[in-house]
């Protein structure tokens, strides 16, 4: 590992930059940018039980096999990242083919993962605008500001 | 996060669920139960940039630290499915307590992958919609009609 | 890797394997069947560290990356069991191919184990002993006889 | 399981573990560290299998099962990993309370590997040994050398 690029940031692994030129502020940018409006998860779930359905693979979709499903698709989004040592936000020096890669895995991961939430009858948006909730209260900003402490040593 | 829904969804997080008395078929009808209009999923990744940032937990949230978030949460989920044995669809017998865990579970790791998409720059709800697309051209309905194969198998 | 004994394995690696005609009693019997007295595991990690050496790939194992590794892995093993529906123990039914695939998946797991207790200074054959121990005073038998409780519920 | 090499193994699982204090130089001597002699992969597989019967759990122990708690405890040994960044060879830095906790969960994958094998009839010595052997094929020295390209991109 002679590259330049992979010594420099190893030398400051948790560097919050997005390439070797971007500014701090402009990665944090960059990894603010909204996610588009449409579709929503309703809508993705709408098109994933059409997909489904018109394949006749409801059959498959029991839930401990989208389970496992999901469990492959994230070995994959994790082989992504697997040899590249340090990956600063905003993934400075990563090739639009590679972007393109991690977009498949990630969607990959989410619609499996609305397809689960789907057929064991959970209200995914409505869960998780409940559990975010409930981690707000799990960790207070006073008492988790800047920490990684588990809630249950807060 | 004072949000009407969010308290609303809490209250009730299951409302779509199934009950241990339905019928299959009224599981399967369950299991089809449209998830909320919102929050969508842009909503969500601004709720969780705000978590963060009042924290000022931006700093512990590189891609790979997040990537390896989503592995321990995917573990949680799959931990919830481990000692039960096959669980038909709409999960039948399972109790309040149970469903209300296993949607946070299932949050959690949607909680996770839109952050690990936000901090890599990727545009979630456009990604997973032409990942759809894509995954229906690589099964087409006629030669993956109720199979299995994988598509370079058919 | 010219080792006699891995290539004598590589020629019958499913000699223990129950086949598809196996009665549920042989299957079980043929599920206790005993691993092979060699390799041991210093045996293997002695083959995964040449590996490794023969192909300057030391420089790649840090242990994040063959933690992700390890999380491929297991997807893929993962992927194995996802559209099959619950599969009863000895896998009745399962192709040669099948147990084979399955065998190298499990392999896989196997190997990036090891190699990341190695590159985390871990000493995992006694490490493995000592949880065994541990876990038999979590779980004494009179109270975790047939029951599926976490320790902390005993 | 008063087996005296397990209790003995119990007292020092660290025996082979890099000080914090260690240099680059020896932490990297300290992760080509030998495991130990024992047990070997048959003998924790005998193990295993005591343990589970002595509670009547083999009823537990169907191969989803288990692959969902060795997916169960791969989310816990990543969530060691998850917010520390960059992790050098060796662990330099990370306290023995911390390694310990690191041993208990590597531990705790193998034990599910082996009980998964061991339930599925796949002699895993044997298919690991043949598994590296196939592994040299598809990576020769010579093309792999430096490289982290998939085999099939030689």
């Amino acid at each position: 590992m002679s590259d330049s690029t992979a010594q420099a940031s190893q030398s400051q692994p948790q560097a919050n930059v997005a390439s070797a030129s971007d500014s701090p502020a402009s990665s944090a940018a960059a990894a603010k940018a909204d996610f588009s409006d449409s579709p929503s998860l309703v809508e993705l779930q709408r098109r994933c039980n059409e997909f489904t359905t018109a394949r006749d693979w409801d059959q498959f979709h029991q839930p401990r096999n989208l389970m496992l499903a999901l469990t492959g698709e994230v070995g994959e989004l994790a082989e992504i990242f697997m040899w590249r040592g340090e990956c600063p936000v905003g993934l400075p020096g990563w090739s639009e083919k590679d972007r393109h890669h991690l977009g498949q895995e990630l969607s990959d991961c989410l619609i499996y993962l609305i397809r689960l939430a789907t057929v064991c009858g959970i209200d995914l948006p409505a869960a998780a605008a409940a559990k975010i909730v409930e981690n707000g209260r799990k960790y207070p900003t006073d008492k988790s500001f800047g920490s990684t402490k588990k809630y249950t040593d807060l």
